[in-house]
């Protein structure tokens, strides 16, 4: 019997893998870490009064979600102080990314982001068969003006900017930003992830205008809010553009309990400021403890820290996959000269204070590799 | 500033819904519904052991779920009596049809149906360019044998088919089943929708087989388990069609809280036990209802009733129209002839006798249209 077989493209495709999952590293070490520092979750958790609206909505999970996530959409609007029909709620920014793509990029189409930036997008790109031109970070910030460039050059359909980065923690002023846009070229969409937003200091967002159709901005109940898990992100754009995702998305797709618990984190203000200080706190730690070995800190915007090991990836590699080995969850970009650095999520002390106690040992042993 | 353009694809799809949410209808009519009896929720709700999983999991959402689902996979793998590597969890039904649609159906590539099976389903080959090929039903239940033949003419590269089938609750038995999975043609791959199968007669599934590469059975959580708005489903295949969705799926998209709630509502036997005689029940006085109203309930193999109303569609609807107005939320076939039917979610007692309650109004004055 003839098997069936999958489109050209999805032949062309490696199953792949954005993210090997600390779950998945566990159970190949056969034992839990230590401290999970590694995916840039909040383990401050949510705020109480998000776990008891999901709690509530546990024992009402019999009920599809609102296909319009109605209140949630409102809640939002008034928020931001923009129209609700410039919202749409989505599976994680992840979720909307691959949305985006599906959209806009058929076959050979160009994209254009940086060498190193976020995988899952690039992973999306790839999926719909997008052609993906890469720019070089400046630094070890994104480069707007090499994005603008490329894009131009070969007219691309979408530029992925994310601000604050990952995994670098950079960022860019709302003013270079706001230049960008400016620049944008013809026919063009930016898709400005901010994910990280809520951690950045002031002035690093442009003001939202959802007048313009060639900027999709992206946000997330993951990070500051402490949601992960709960797989709730939106996207802010022109109504005519936010229109487009309902010919493609899943409408029943979300869950019921991620829109409680979103809507309840969205009231609380009082534990979004509580998350930025203790964050900015452990921001100040991690780089306390990075100093202390002899490492640069680089400046954060966001819920990690990345570290300048001072060498170069082999020993960057080396040092994390010892904490790895310690029971210490943490990451690092792939990508040459950022691949100097590790990436550790800011954590609760006691987290963060086992980061501290395998560092020294982790160095010491990368060090040995080095001679 | 020329705005970014859409796919071609994408351009000539309309913005669409398949199901119009419950909620959307409350927002119109300015008031909730009495009975929410027209998505097939179980309204019973899910086993307290989910429910007491999931409010745990709310905590501890600050996490991303596991991305390969491992332990929920290993325990329906046990469950079934199958290899972890058949199946693939997803998020709901809906988002593993897109995902296979994604991987098999190009532009102008042939996909079989039946004439009012699931939209949905429709929903996603129209997204992808899929030319959809219906055939009608036979009496009030899909016709395998219609379906293998348009499969054959047209070279379908997928075929969907509902057992339990939903609009109308009919059923095939197993050997009708596994009759028409033996003739599937070459390179053609059976969607087998399963997710009524839990409500079924003993003897509604065909075996289990992973060695056939022709045919992926879809489950879920939502129906008799009761978790709809927890969005996990999983498909059941061949290894190596399993595998196809590692190309194209959000690795990070399954809810931490859904995973374990639906860990929790798998090993809860015994609540499953308990819905499905609670359902049969309710079945059976949904049938008596619609008798003592002079109307025929269809037998059914699922958690509704789907009511002959011995008319014709506008009767019909005019029969749900005015149970709509009265706040009872429920639905019916799109497609003549099946649309001379309502279709009534089994529920609680208290939601049942709202039904009840309402329905002899409805039937007069939709008696009175006809004349």
């Amino acid at each position: 019997m003839k098997k069936p077989s999958l489109t050209p493209l999805a032949q062309s495709l490696p199953a792949s893998v954005p993210f090997v999952g600390p779950e998945t590293q566990e159970r190949q070490m056969g034992r839990p870490f230590v401290a999970r520092l590694g995916a840039n979750e909040s383990t401050f958790g949510p705020s109480p009064k998000a776990i008891a609206a999901m709690q509530k909505a546990a024992s009402e999970v019999w009920m599809y979600g609102d296909p319009e996530s109605h209140d949630l959409r409102h809640a939002l609007a008034a928020h931001h102080g923009i129209a609700p029909e410039t919202i749409m709620v989505g599976e994680g920014i992840d979720g909307l990314l691959g949305l985006v793509v599906r959209l806009y990029v058929g076959e050979g189409d160009a994209v254009v982001t940086s060498d190193g930036a976020y995988p899952t997008f690039n992973y999306h790109v790839a999926g719909f068969g997008g052609m993906l031109h890469k720019v070089p970070y400046k630094g070890d910030l994104e480069d707007p003006d090499a994005l603008i460039a490329k894009a131009d050059e070969v007219g691309a359909k979408l530029i992925y900017f994310a601000n604050p980065d990952n995994p670098m923690g950079s960022w860019h002023s709302a003013e270079v930003v706001q230049d960008m846009i400016d620049r944008l070229p013809e026919g063009c969409l930016l898709i400005l992830d901010e994910a990280y937003v809520d951690l950045a200091p002031e002035g690093t967002a442009p003001a939202l205008d959802t007048s313009t159709q060639n900027v999709l901005r992206m946000r997330t109940f993951s990070k500051a809010h402490g949601m992960a898990g709960a797989r709730v992100g939106y996207a802010i754009g022109h109504p005519e553009v936010i229109s487009g995702f309902h010919k493609v998305r899943n409408h029943f797709g979300m869950s019921r309990i991620g829109q409680d618990g979103a809507l309840a984190a969205l009231a609380d203000t009082a534990w979004l400021e509580h998350i930025q200080a203790t964050v900015a706190a452990s921001r100040d730690r991690i780089g306390e403890i990075a100093r202390a070995n002899g490492l640069t800190p680089l400046p954060s915007a966001t819920n990690f820290v990345t570290i300048d090991c001072g060498h170069d990836g082999g020993f960057a590699r080396a040092v994390l996959s010892n904490l790895v080995a310690a029971g210490i969850f943490v990451r690092m970009p792939f990508v040459a000269p950022q691949d100097r650095c590790i990436r550790v999520s800011c954590g609760t002390n006691e987290q963060i204070s086992a980061f501290e106690k395998a560092l020294p040992a982790a160095l010491a042993a990368a060090h040995e590799n080095l001679k």
